[in-house]
Order: structure tokens, then sequence, then C-alpha cells
């Protein structure tokens, strides 16, 4: 499975692609950031995101797009940039009809570190020894990037029974999932 | 100048295109909702919103595009789906060249209404009488778009005269506006 993951910003978009599945050693495809003026109108900037993102799925042909999912009780002033590139990476993904995954921010450190509460050097430090790197990409959104596309493969299985069970719930006419949902 | 106003939501993007110049009557060119099912997936509601606005866009060739400028410390549920949906907006523009500009509420208010706290009520029966319409536009989503259209035509001026001094004094090595700049 091919993971495109987006640290989504609009003066630094961090950009991560990853390959694996559970239970085997991960390799990364590649990684990078798109970055944008900050002086510039936020109309401009978005175009710009737009096409360093197409530039990516052109180049790497992901299966799927994971982006992190924004929360405004974070700093006030970002927190609308970043919805606002969240939102066109999740546009340019869906377009091409692939799967876009949302993770919060502590779900990836939990996936990737196995704390939800752990920091940029400790997240940076498992992305470089899980991919097996010589030094942890920088910048920090870079390594975030690649920090939710693993969470995507490994959290991938357990969200498509999931939803495989809502799926089969649903087409019952029922809303919680039975036993049989993940087979 | 013709103008279109966008007042960005997920569920309901209010669209209204408005044409005229400071000083003489404006004309109601189109009014209208893009909706999108509450129920889907964030990816596909903004592939949605992207193909209705490309349709009013392809529909009614404004010269300009307003948005509504979005805050944070509006509803924080829905204040992430407001910025996602006017990315798409700004991006839509912004790529066929088209000059974007944001507005506040409260500039919109008193732009319509000479109060920038008027309720939503007051915005519908000016948009009404200076448009010259039968009835207040439905959904309030689609009025508050034509307030923003003609906020923008009524700004408009004095906008380009303020961008043309700040250009002027960058020329100049300075950056506060001179008598000469509006020339």
């Amino acid at each position: 499975m091919r993971v495109l993951g987006v640290d989504p910003g609009l003066t630094r978009c961090g950009i991560g692609v990853v390959e694996g599945t559970t239970g085997r050693p991960l390799r990364m495809v590649a990684v990078g950031v798109v970055r944008t003026d900050a002086g510039s109108a936020t109309a401009g900037r978005l175009v710009l995101i737009e096409r360093g993102i197409e530039e990516w799925l052109d180049a790497h042909r992901p299966e799927a797009v994971a982006v992190e999912r924004v929360f405004s009780q974070h700093n006030v002033r970002t927190v609308m940039g970043t919805a606002q590139a969240s939102a066109v990476a999740m546009l340019c993904a869906a377009r091409r009809g692939l799967p876009v995954a949302l993770h919060t921010p502590s779900e990836v450190k939990a996936a990737v570190t196995g704390s939800g509460r752990a920091d940029k050097a400790q997240v940076g430090a498992m992305v470089t020894r899980l991919l097996r790197l010589a030094a942890p990409p920088r910048p920090a959104d870079a390594a975030d990037a690649l920090a939710l596309a693993i969470c995507h493969i490994w959290r991938a299985p357990a969200h498509n029974r999931l939803e495989q069970a809502h799926a089969a719930a649903a087409g019952r006419g029922a809303v919680r999932p039975s036993k049989d949902s993940s087979t």
C-alpha cells in the first residue's frame, strides 16, 4: 500500500510518501515540502499548494491520501491557513477518486511512538528509525507528513474493517457493527 | 463591474452575482446556493463545492470574486468547514486569474445597512431594496452572498486606490501612501 501523507500548512505543507503493509518493514518513497510566501495573498498561495500537491500525486501515484485533521482549538492565527491548506489536499485527492483519511495529531503520535503526547523530536526519531533513514527528515513538517502516512498504513486495516461493518450494518438497516463484519 | 460573492459553507455555500458601479443602481444577475450532504465525507463535499463554483464562474463570468473572511472566534464546530469551503472558492477564482477580495461580516453589514452590527433580517431587507427584488432572497446564505458582492462593488474603488498607494510607496522605497497616490 502506497500512502501520501500531508501535514497541511500555507507556509510549509509537508508531504511524505510511504509504502508498506502492517507487519512488514516500511519504505520511504519520497519526502518534501511545498512552500508559499507568507507575504502573498491567500488565494494565490492556495493555487501554488494545489499545483504542488498535484505534482506529488502525478509523480508518486499513491493509493490513498492521509491528511492531518485540523482542530480549531490550536493557535487561532494559524488554524485558518491550516484548514484551508488541508481543504486543497483533500480536494486534490478526492477529485482523483483517491480515498482520503483524516488522522488527528495524537493518533499519529500514538501510532509512531506509542504515546499520543510525544514531542516533535520523538516523532522525528521514530520516523527515522521506522523508515531506516540516515537522519531525521527536515523540516519537521516533512517528518510529520511521513508519520501521517505510516499512521495510515498501520491504522488502515482496522479502519477498513470498521467501514465494512458500518456498510454491512447499514445494509441490514441496523447501525451497530456485528460479529461477522470483519470477514 | 460584475462581482460574484461567496458566503462559504460546507452544507450551504451561498452564491450571488451583482453588476454595477458606485453611484449607479445595482443589478442582480443571479443568486443561489451550492448544497452538500452533511452526512458525507468532507473531501467529497469539497469536490462538489468546487464543481458548483466552477459552474457559476463559467455561467456568469465575473470580473472579481468576493469571499467572506472567516474568523476562528466563530462557532468552533462550523468554522473549520467554513474555512475549507472558502479555500475552494478562493482557489477556483485565483486559478482563473480573477482578483479575490475578502471582506469581514461586519464590513459587509456596514456596507449594505450602515451598521456593522446589523442582523440577518436587516441585511436581507437592504439587499432586497438595493437590488429592487420582489422578496428577500432565501436562504439567508444567498442574501449574504449578494451583500458581499454589493460590498465589494462599493469598496473596490477605495480598495484599488489603497493598493495603488501601497504600490507607489513601495516603488519609492517608502511605505506610507502619498498625496499623489490616488491619481
